[in-house]
């Protein structure tokens, strides 16, 4: 029998893809990389999964772990040398269990993130993990990726979102860790290394993880602020004036918005005069468990105090759910109209926040000295220090000179990064993408404990091989 | 040069104690363990730290890491061999910098947590982490352990309030990983695999931890209950009505405040008539970032809305600080009065909080059909499902009898524990007191995953060796 008949009579047959049916599984979504696997393996459960598991660690086949698929960095896209099996988890999809006296939920891996948002609504709960990709992203993706999104000023990442594991070891055991507690010191915290390990460590079968009460109102607003400096210290007064009311902190370029108008006409600036030609904008969300009037009434405090401080120019408090939604629009529809204007470089970073103005000024700057007529596109989640800094051509550049330059343009950007004390991945991960570049700013003894880690529990580097790091290098 | 001159040449002559001078280091504030070191060691920086480190790897020397020694399960303390070294991390003690932007502070292993916390409030920020021993338990030894206390329903334990460590290796190497980033996904989480492993796979030099906005007013209520499971239904409630300002829900059994009453009777309980004599009472606290007043109000709103529903009997809110401060100290004062009625038997334990009431109704129930007469002592911080169940001994049972079941009594109540999904140690670990019965309750793939770490980040178990887990058990 060979290992694809293995496969098939561990799985079922029909659950073994190969040729044209494992075509969707082979590219990511943005068509960065394309593999070539032995086969596509759709295991329904976590018994079939450490099948799999076994039946490839006893034939030495990699196992390359595969959720929605809507990675970034090409974490779940095997090589092309047709030995390693594409472990697909969209079966292993059920709600195991909600328990809203202890506020948890047992998910499995290949729940989409957004069924589980609704089954915790349902409930009357809030699951906060919030993303772009949330309708077609798994559980079990945003766990090896310790996904983050729009909530992560209140609530955390995905490690934060967490209590509890099951996961198929690198040897096919099962380990039973599914724990609904939130104190717990009983030996190593093995959830938190798999958690954000990209596959390379085990696979990742099954979750508990927190709910939280539903807010009873939110409401939005929208500030025109003269510099980061400024928007840092209204986070400041924001952050003690609405404690953790504050649920969303968003930092956008003048040019973003402006941006956004131009390309979509039918989406307005709310400001009139020098306020709609603002340097920065600062988008602001509190989450409230009492009513809109006492959210907006807390808003105009806080707003009210950073006009009077000289901080804010000019401010708008969204009078209706309409209006909220209105303004994140405008944030939302940033990247939309960045692509409208043809490709960027694009840095998912994160920089201490005190560091944030000093970082961007002294970036901004080097990019023009080096890359003269380069355009800045510069927006993020300033609450958490995650700043997509991105980068377009400007009008004397093609899209191809851009594109060649891509390379130096990230060292020059990562190095500032790593010298403001940053990330050069705030939450996307590493993948395929950044591994090669990742001991240039990693400390070499945590490189040389993260090798230590793979090499104990992945002896034979089966779990998704060469990425985040490769184990086979000296 | 024999070890001692060495370790001498390393860090000072003055900073190596043997005989008399070391005694203090040797025994656990509980004087429950005694141990006999080689000397105890006092570097003053990391790097010296580091060189220690190195001198014992090469000399095959256990490391013992001691901080404010105040830990509850002899973690800190060596064994009676004389081979060991006592590595005292007191002198490693500044506060390397705040950073009030940034919302983070840097701090070395062996500041006084009170120290830190102070240092925060100085600043204008709050380090939520706070407990019993505070004046005298280090950072080190909170990161160690993965501290709990008070306030974690609100923050988290000591893991969610640290973003980045520096760390010594087994090998001597010192890990930089002193980021101050909420977002960071670069690699394995060492950081939280370091956090709670209590000094078996390195030493904690230092720590960036979070800082939060002080809250303006708290406000405390004290709540008669019938049952478990009313309490439960009245966390529910105040976690949807006041969100994130819920920073305290503790849970006493009745005759743990009576028993204050009878110790102390300069304190009272705030009720007459029957609710003096509850089965169950809750303490409840809300931290506002608004004012006294709308706390006050806030709860109004939820205690009247669980009185209506027939949850709670009744109910003081307390009008000043100096009321509130009353019934914390009628809540603090419960271990104090058990131990003026003689010797118990401590259970530190965690259970999701559906399955409490039913965890304690069966357990009591149990308790009493193998130790007829027995007393429960039940208090704990419900809202993190962390319970001190207690046993003392009846009226017809003598201290003697009682210690002489200790271990039948852990095992009853352990094992109730374990099928109730919950955790035999909540917040004080495993150290010396619970390692040999911890296999019993982890899943073997779990205990296996646990000795491969230690085997590959301290392959001559140096790092002090027989804590936590025996790595030289087969």
């Amino acid at each position: 029998m060979d290992h694809v008949d293995a496969l098939r009579a561990a799985v079922g047959a029909e659950q073994v893809l190969t040729g044209a049916d494992a075509q969707a599984y082979e590219t990511d979504w943005r068509e960065r990389y394309r593999g070539h696997p032995l086969a596509v393996v759709r295991p329904g459960s976590t018994e079939e999964v450490a099948a799999v598991v076994r039946l490839c660690a006893q034939a030495n086949i990699p196992i390359v772990p595969q959720g929605g698929n809507t990675g970034l960095c090409g974490g779940a896209t095997p090589d092309d040398s047709g030995r390693a099996v594409i472990l697909s988890l969209q079966r292993v999809n059920r709600i195991r269990g909600i328990d809203t006296d202890n506020d948890t939920m047992e998910i499995e891996a290949g729940c989409i993130l957004q069924t589980v948002q609704k089954a915790a609504r349902d409930a009357g709960r809030l699951f906060p993990l919030s993303l772009a990709a949330e309708g077609s992203c798994t559980i079990g993706g945003n766990l090896a990726t310790n996904a983050g999104g729009t909530q992560v000023l209140r609530y955390g990442n995905m490690r934060e979102l967490t209590l509890g594991l099951e996961v198929v070891t690198a040897w096919g055991d099962i380990w039973h860790g599914l724990r609904g507690l939130r104190k717990d010191n009983t030996g190593y915290d093995l959830r938190d290394l798999f958690i954000g390990s990209e596959g390379t460590l085990g696979v990742i079968t099954a979750a508990t993880v927190k709910l939280f009460p539903l807010p009873v109102a939110q409401c939005t607003a929208l500030l025109a602020v003269e510099s980061i400096a400024s928007a840092v210290a209204v986070l400041n007064r924001a952050r003690s004036g609405l404690g953790a009311s504050l649920t969303g902190f968003e930092l956008m370029a003048g040019n973003c918005l402006q941006l956004v108008a131009q390309c979509f006409p039918q989406q307005r600036l709310p400001f009139d005069g020098p306020s709609a030609n603002s340097p920065w904008y600062v988008l602001m969300e509190v989450s409230d468990s009492e009513s809109e009037a006492h959210a907006r009434e807390r808003f105009e405090v806080v707003v009210g105090e950073a006009i009077e401080a000289g901080l804010v120019q000019d401010a708008v408090i969204a009078a209706s759910l309409a209006q909220s939604r209105a303004l994140w629009h405008l944030r939302e529809s940033i990247p939309m109209a960045e692509k409208e204007t043809g490709k960027s470089i694009k840095h998912d970073v994160s920089i201490p926040v005190s560091r944030m103005a000093e970082f961007v000024q002294g970036t901004n700057a080097a990019l023009q000295a080096t890359f003269p007529g380069i355009r800045n596109v510069i927006f993020g989640h300033l609450g958490d220090g995650n700043l997509h800094y991105n980068v377009a051509r400007g009008a004397d550049w093609t899209e191809e000179q851009l594109l060649a330059r891509q390379d130096d343009l990230y060292a020059l950007v990562h190095d500032r990064v790593h010298e403001a004390g940053g990330s050069i991945s705030a939450e996307h991960g590493i993948g395929q993408l950044k591994r090669d570049v990742l001991p240039r700013y990693k400390d070499p003894v945590e490189m040389a404990l993260m090798r230590t880690i793979k090499a104990a529990l992945d002896p034979d580097d089966i779990m998704n091989p060469g990425k985040m790091l490769d184990a086979r290098a000296p």
